[in-house]
């Protein structure tokens, strides 16, 4: 079969696949990729994803390109993507830019299905750069080839350890497989956002840089995500956008099949739409504008990566509360009164726990407050059974969605700690519907045991306030766009 | 010398020393303290104080009171504290409330200086309680007496190892001395405040919590801390305050004297309003007439326990920018974003470097954008010296009081962190008048190196970004009263 057989085979195979599942598996799951532009230096940018895939165990085929080696990292290396013998369903381009075109035309001839390209020196520097790049993604678009990038940062599966970037994060940490992707217009945003969820604990699913977006935007990526059966939260950031219906489309997506979009969206202030347009000449639009779409579309936006993170963290616990109705058991009267007033700011209610329950706790510490937060006072220290009751009277009051539990740092403390674990546990077991925070020190074992039992663990009352009160809105999101899939439904 | 007698001459001593300097001696420097309803168990509420105080290392006296046992916790016990021979500056009542008046008499019989008071039971409860506890503070109003409480979790000045708390957080971590005081009305926010302070490594000067406030408020304590020169930096945790007045007169004084007040101010929402009268019986008053008060002098108000001791951390630093304007370093044009948002936000300014400096910084890197953010773009991991020459470049500007610089994870990775370090210390050195912020992760001998330099180092952008802007509000609120004293001498 000659080249140009290869190509129209392959194109056709690629333009048959018409579902975006099948655009996405060109990007996400290739079974072979060529890395253009190949270094025998692991440090260099045609060097690192070749050293980073191969950590990974990437079980598919890899093919160092490069005119002038025959073996690269211990890989045979090829003189050109057209030489390589087998098909490739992805071809990484890390080459200065001049030498870019060219390497898109001989992709396209051999038939690859998805390019990612790292070069930079294109839209981003000026008009010149834009014309070129235009044309390289034309090409692209009418031989049904994707285009990631150029001047991204690449693509990453971390479940079958496809490492495809040039980031320097993977020097410090390295992910571990879960079910959170990341999605970024800036390769360094996604980068440092994806090491802080490691960091967190949090597994991720896929990872991607979209850079210029000459051809795949955020919103495509997101849009992919939404049906990605890895993925089932994901982490976005995004200066700007050219396509605004297909953004709110994606998130519609999203929203139905009931997959949180935590978004990140900079150019708030005058300095910072400047700071955009120098960065990626996007336009940062009308910040009122972007809010409004999220709310409509029940993306949450955060206000910091670290609040992105607190989110992705949250919902991969799995728990989103049916309602805005939040009981706070406290050990101080004071964290009670910081929590509730923080909740309060998250959108969420305090009601009163029911008279029977009211009296009760009262009967059981009289100096109590028995009401909306419950304020234990530090008599439970000295009889840890007042509070294992009084949890248990609580968690059972269907009057509340969420149950934010303070015990300052008892959880510390093993002998305080193994005082009402087993009330917590049970109470967790009993009402799988209700969202249980823990806020307050907890020893590295007493957090990794009550995270896997499906408790969330603050440290910050504020911080764990703004989670419920944030999973409170991403539910409402969810039932609302599933209430009109479902009218809609009847209409037909 | 009888009782009396000795009554006499001490509360003729106490009347004399009419400053708040010895006045508040009693309370953070006493020679002498008993312990009234010592108890032999370590973990009871008359236990703890006497146990974390011994492991204080308190070099003064120590006066178990307890009728029933002639040594407790290996101290020789009186049956009363006026049965103790040698003087008493303070009394630590650990007692029920019942029988809590009458050791204030016995206090008062024997010339104690301070009353600390731990029982609870009074105005938290109900009328006859409050009346009780009026009764107990106006005879200790008229012999001069000082009563903190009662409902306190006690005070320590942890320079003396004088530990006079029952909160369980010394059993979790053991504060460091410092310069940072901690003043909360509720005590268990005060103890978590304070762990999560000393968490951070921050080291601490006095603590004291002030409960339900019958003689003794935050007010009063801060005006001491404004005047203890073991102190820099006063935490603060607040639900409401009876004296106006002498609040303001209490920030006035600490703004003198340059020491910012990070202050905790709850009861904001309906619910936190509620929930504080159920916890403290405090008014929460107007939250914007205190807003008002504390923008007025120079209060920094923190939104959430994480943000005090962020800015506690930051304060102990020692650097307050002269001004708001601030240059941010990125290695990631997005995170320069992003750190720009967040710093318009905090009040600050990003004006452009002069025009030689753009000048050498695109000389330097083609592709970086030279403006404010200075994008120095990944070409710096495999050329540190362009970066290392436009921190110095940028450092030297005058323009800018404070830089932040990001390098992402390149910190934890110890090749990376060597090939920017002397650069980083040369930058702090030659420009002391400046605030430097390094924002990204750092290996944990990274960090203690660059934190002991001068740096400040925040894993958040947006955090970073915040103390920036605070510690530059809390300069020009020091700027406002030193001028304002300033031309009141003028005027003499």
């Amino acid at each position: 079969m000659s080249v140009t057989q290869v190509s129209i085979a392959a194109t056709a195979a690629g333009a048959a696949g018409t579902t975006a599942r099948t655009e996405a598996d060109a990007l996400f799951r290739p079974r072979s990729i060529a890395i253009i532009g190949a270094s025998s230096d692991a440090t260099r940018i045609g060097g690192r994803p070749i050293d980073y895939t191969r950590r990974g165990r990437f079980a598919g085929a890899l093919y160092p390109v490069n005119p002038n080696q025959s073996e690269i990292q211990g890989i045979p290396a090829w003189a050109s993507v057209t030489a390589i013998p087998g098909e490739v369903d992805l071809a990484l381009i890390a080459l200065p830019a001049k030498a870019a075109p060219q390497a898109v035309d001989e992709c396209i001839a051999k038939g690859v299905k998805a390019i990612v390209m790292f070069s930079s020196g294109f839209a981003e520097i000026d008009a010149a750069g834009r014309a070129v790049q235009d044309q390289m993604r034309d090409r692209c678009v009418n031989a049904g080839v994707l285009l990631l990038g150029p001047n991204c940062l690449g693509v990453m599966n971390i479940h079958v350890g496809m490492m495809l970037t040039f980031s320097t994060i993977l020097e410090s940490i390295w992910p571990n497989p879960g079910r959170v992707a990341v999605v970024s217009q800036s390769g360094a945003v996604g980068a440092y956002s994806a090491a802080l969820a490691m960091e967190r604990g949090i597994g991720l699913s896929q990872w991607v840089a979209t850079g210029n977006e000459a051809d795949i935007d955020v919103a495509r990526c997101i849009q992919w995500l939404a049906e990605d059966k890895a993925t089932s939260t994901i982490m976005a950031y995004m200066e700007g956008c050219r396509d605004l219906a297909r953004l709110r489309t994606a998130f519609e997506s999203a929203a139905r099949h009931r997959k949180p979009v935590l978004m990140l969206k900079s150019g708030i202030t005058d300095t910072g739409r400047s700071a955009v347009a120098a960065h990626t000449g996007s336009d940062a639009g009308d910040n009122a504008g972007y809010d409004a779409l999220f709310r409509a579309t029940g993306v949450y936006r955060a206000r910091s990566i670290e609040e992105q993170v607190d989110m992705a963290y949250a919902c991969a616990n799995g728990v989103f509360p049916r309602g805005p109705r939040l009981s706070v058991i406290s050990i101080s009267g004071g964290v009670g009164v910081l929590t509730a007033d923080a909740a309060r700011a998250a959108g969420l209610e305090l009601p009163s726990p029911g008279a029977e329950t009211q009296r009760e706790i009262k009967q059981l510490i009289p100096f109590s407050s028995p009401v909306n937060p419950v304020d234990v006072t530090a008599q439970i220290i000295n009889d840890m059974g007042l509070f294992n009751r009084i949890l248990a009277l609580v968690a059972q009051e269907s009057v509340f969605d969420s149950v934010i539990i303070f015990l300052q740092q008892l959880g510390k403390v093993e002998k305080h700690f193994h005082g009402f674990r087993d009330a917590m546990l049970a109470a967790r077991c009993n009402h799988p519907e209700k969202l249980f925070v823990l806020c307050g020190g907890y020893s590295a074992e007493a957090r990794t045991e009550m995270e896997a039992a499906g408790f969330l663990i603050f440290e910050d009352p504020a911080r764990a306030a703004n989670a419920v009160g944030g999973l409170t809105r991403l539910n409402q999101g969810f039932a609302r766009f599933g209430a009109e899939t479902k009218s809609k439904q009847k209409e037909t």
